[in-house]
């Protein structure tokens, strides 16, 4: 398995690749966007770290590509950027019976999918937090691109993500917190922090995992801070729009601060509710410079 | 005449305000965004100079408020950004019969069409240079925003913009050059110099302006230094990717440089050809940071 690159875009000092690759995770074809900044271009940058941004529903690798500007944030530290799709897609993929905008294709949730129809494609937590790196990983070591030097998208790394994209950030890095492949640093924008509670949720990992609670409950960040010890310092940071439409209904953030007293991670969750802003790019895009300097001190870049 | 909020977003440090308002030069509804910048929610910043961007075919406002990423450095100088709309819409205006996206609707030129049946409503020359500011100038003097300062809309100002609308900024500038309302400065990204001798502008200016070719050269840059006298000092800027795909055919920047020659504006028209960039808001954010430097120097806030 390897990447066909569809484009190479110069963006800020580095490059954009729009990447297509045949997931054995999903069965499908599966779209991923790699921003290589300046560094990797420059013979002297050696090895450096990779974050992953997850998106949110309805997104494909482009919303965040073109809109968050993560880009000069990658440039100024040093670090690769990797978005990936939201779901599979094809015209053999099941969709929502109702074809609605938070189920089925562009909503994975980035779980693995335990029922049927679903179980055979929607295996985006493996995809996300396997596959792809490791495909990644080995591409890149003998891609040719670049000057000399190498991303190390598989063990330094970090994780990001909005709305169901930070659901899919939290979960992952308290999955994945005793693993060999432990991210080192994980941030949220707008996340759905407590989806067995709340209608996206509820519909997701219904759709998904079917009824049983045990099975949500490995996915949900607010159980999960419960079940995972801190090592010690990690911190996640997450920014929360107060104008945000889907702040009290469905992202909840206060219900993760609430399940962390009395846990490992009291205090280490750095809720940020910012006044007046909404659910959009226009919110990530704001608030993408403070996430960067987080993730690159996590790293050891600064 | 006023505007309407249809919104106000909040975005990095200010607010996007999303405008709409019946123009007289248009007999239209128009659509604007303009971005106020974190100083204009201060106390102390006073007047701030406005920045006009146009955009490119087929844009709208959101485009450039979207992708190009102009927040930040408008917080960074403080300066107000305009963004308009590309051409009249409604379903009574007319649109190109074959309906391309070269010409008729979001495809306005900024000129003022005198041929039937688009002198009625295409008459984004008188929109955007005359009506539009001092519509915006009024508007804020009252709208009771902000914290005690006021955008100068009118008479601080500099004009940039990409690709159709990178000509309609050069052609302006340079039409109002010895006007009481002219821009203190003027920039463009992958700008359409000399529409007279290619397509996208023959297909614009005839269709618009009609076939005589005086109508057409009061319009065209390249024309245009030839006739205005620079001041002594002043510059343009241009950034223009290498592997745009409009840059040999439709753009071709070269010709205002060769036109400039032996003119006031010889050596005075900073021509950037940057590597392997394209049209795309990947290329226009990437040289966002440069531009508003440029202008926050010839406005004076550096």
């Amino acid at each position: 398995m390897s990447f066909n690159i569809e484009s190479q875009i110069s963006s800020c000092g580095g490059k954009l690749l729009k990447l297509k690759h045949d997931s054995k995770s999903t069965k499908t074809s599966m779209d991923v966007n790699v921003y290589l900044p300046r560094q990797y271009f420059e013979e002297k940058a050696g090895k450096i770290p990779a974050v992953y941004y997850l998106s949110g529903l309805s997104c494909t690798p482009q919303n965040a590509s073109e809109k968050a500007f993560w880009q000069p944030q990658a440039d100024k530290y040093g670090f690769a950027m990797v978005f990936p799709d939201t779901s599979p897609r094809g015209e053999n993929v099941p969709d929502d019976p109702e074809e609605s905008w938070d189920f089925g294709l562009s909503a994975g949730f980035y779980v693995d999918a335990t029922q049927s129809p679903y179980h055979k494609n929607y295996k985006m937590y493996s995809y996300v937090h396997d596959e792809l790196p490791r495909e990644l990983y080995q591409f890149f070591q003998t891609s040719g691109l670049g000057a000399g030097s190498t991303v190390d998208f598989l063990d330094n790394v970090a994780i990001t993500g909005h709305s169901m994209g930070g659901f899919g950030a939290l979960s992952g890095y308290l999955q994945q917190y005793s693993s060999p492949r432990k991210y080192k640093s994980c941030s949220a924008f707008a996340a759905l922090v407590n989806p067995s509670q709340v209608q996206w949720g509820k519909k997701g990992f219904g759709g998904y995992l079917g009824s049983e609670v045990a099975q949500w409950e490995k996915y949900d960040p607010v159980n999960l801070v419960k079940v995972v010890s801190n090592n010690g310092n990690d911190t996640i940071l997450i920014h929360q729009g107060t104008s945000d439409p889907f702040y009290k209904d469905q992202l909840k953030p206060h219900l993760l601060i609430e399940a962390a007293k009395g846990t490992s991670w009291e205090g280490k969750i750095n809720l940020n509710l910012v006044d007046g802003f909404d659910h959009s790019y226009y919110f990530v895009s704001s608030f993408v410079p403070q996430h960067a300097e987080f993730h690159a001190k996590n790293l050891g870049l600064i």
